[in-house]
């Protein structure tokens, strides 16, 4: 099993070093913060004393490097890493995946990447919030481009697979635009609606119930890893903000001129209902072959089809596809 | 203990009706649901036949009639209530407080009614739903006009506190602009945020993690229910609309703008910490007398200020309020 040397010990890269040292890897790391390798180190796991240091162990062992550092660290990560390692096997968890494969573009043509974004999270953030079950049954996108390498892609799923996850193929620009309408709008949704409900004051504040607690939860996170995600995924997270200033403004709008909402509520009801039913669908074994001409186009389809890679065998990837989208 | 005559065994009413006998008081009921009248009957509780057998029964028994049916069915019942015991006891548990406070004062001038609502729920419906533990802890907003009598505010109260939650008392006016803000403006947001996120198809779905799972969570509510509760406080929630969509288009323009997001993000962030405040404060004891001319102000104000009364006395309120906002 390959090496991994992950790049920042936070919430997602700790994770990411546990659940791979525990699946039987070698590991180490490294981080920016001094609190962060101190407690990694007393809980056992090797953290070098500086990214250099860690990269020029990758270098030595043909390890997978693992840019987990927010957005705004990852280009001079990447620098670091063209200085040490120009032809390294890749990847990275950062939640925006356009911008990183630009950069990487510029600073590492050599490289053998492929982009990662694991689905998973809890509003605490650091090591100590860090666990190796983080990933099990998560989504894990792993991005595919034109220039792809499919041993590159095939590395960065294997350690997904490793962390139990389940890898989602996709390109970086669908997959910024997927998560620009689940994970970054819901974060910009849970802002305002938590300011609209505070100016209701602390009467609205002690009847406040579950609906209003789940619905602002994430905002209990840190502001500046919530503003480095939604922001970086700017292009994409204007079309998701228009389309919900369209439908909220149509159910404003319809709410004040004949009294009903029923056409949001319909709409938010069956689209609830294709989220459930996606999770519960029986699903059907697919599998595809790695190095045919056609792998890009087939594990793309795969993805916009709701499938998911399970397995990696020897020249294949064995995916589960939603039985009613199978074939 | 006085006896109540629940009208609608759904899941508030029927989990009026298990916590209020559970605490001892007699208790029967009336549903125009056969399935739900069956099932409250098999577990040994008492369900007249007809809803004018039930009110006649309160009106023998001096009972307490809890209207638990939904908005558009509170005329009816209403109009029955005049028909069988014009100055019952009465309260409601209907999710919006105005428009019923209007229909009691119309039809029901004798009534002695406080206006109710219990801010608890589960996305499930029905009578197999309820539970007597369902409105444990949970706020309990009680009403109070300026033609509240103190003795029918005190027998809502009561009841709410025999069923285990605590209570909030306000005015109607002030309830429904409140509960526009935590209740019924987030499931508008999550009937937006549902159809955003599924017109991403199911790439989108299968990236799907727990902050849109936890957003869109009560979309999964039955669309009747959802609608009578959020049409029928149409004023109070265009207010809350516009207040979203006015912070929304703000997010918007920004990120388009200048790309950040620090003023929305920090806003959302300070908000969900004020609702964590609340929570977490130490809590002092204050009392309110019943019977002055001043019983309306005060109490009122105690809600304003996020304070829950947590028992009745002989002539008094005992209250909780958070202790920075005490005094």
């Amino acid at each position: 099993m390959r090496a991994v040397c992950v790049i920042g010990l936070g919430l997602i890269g700790g994770s990411v070093l546990r659940a791979a040292t525990a699946a039987g890897r070698p590991g180490w790391a490294a981080t920016a913060s001094e609190q962060d390798a101190t407690a990694a180190r007393a809980e056992g796991h090797a953290v070098e004393d500086s990214v250099p240091a860690a990269l020029r162990r990758a270098e030595s062992e043909d390890a997978l490097v693992v840019v987990a550092t927010p957005l705004t660290a990852v280009r001079e990560v990447l620098r670091q890493v063209a200085w040490h390692s120009p032809a390294a096997w890749l990847t990275d968890v950062v939640s925006v995946k356009d911008p990183v494969h630009d950069e990487v573009r510029r600073l590492l043509p050599e490289a053998r990447y492929a982009g990662g974004h694991p689905m998973a999270g809890v509003a605490s953030s650091g090591w100590t919030a860090s666990t190796a079950e983080m990933f099990s049954g998560a989504s894990w996108a792993v991005t595919l481009e034109e220039d792809t390498r499919s041993e590159a892609w095939r590395e960065a799923a294997a350690l997904a697979l490793d962390c139990g996850a389940r890898v989602v193929p996709t390109s970086a620009a669908e997959h910024d635009a997927a998560t620009a309408r689940i994970s970054h709008l819901p974060h910009v949704l849970a802002a305002v609606l938590a300011a609209v409900g505070a100016d209701g004051g602390p009467l609205a504040m002690s009847l406040a119930a579950g609906s209003f607690r789940d619905a602002t939860r994430v905002m209990g996170s840190d502001p500046e890893l919530v503003r480095a995600m939604t922001e970086g995924n700017r292009e994409a997270l204007l079309d998701a903000a228009d389309d919900a200033l369209g439908r909220l403004g149509a159910a404003r709008g319809s709410l004040a001129s004949t009294g009903s909402l029923k056409s949001t509520v319909d709409a938010g009801h069956a689209a609830r209902g294709m989220l459930e039913e996606l999770r519960g669908a029986s699903r059907e074994r697919t599998t595809v072959p790695l190095d045919s001409r056609h792998t890009l186009r087939r594990l793309r389809e795969l993805g916009d089809r709701g499938g998911r890679v399970v397995e990696l065998t020897a020249d294949s990837a064995v995916a589960e596809v939603p039985a009613s989208e199978a074939g």
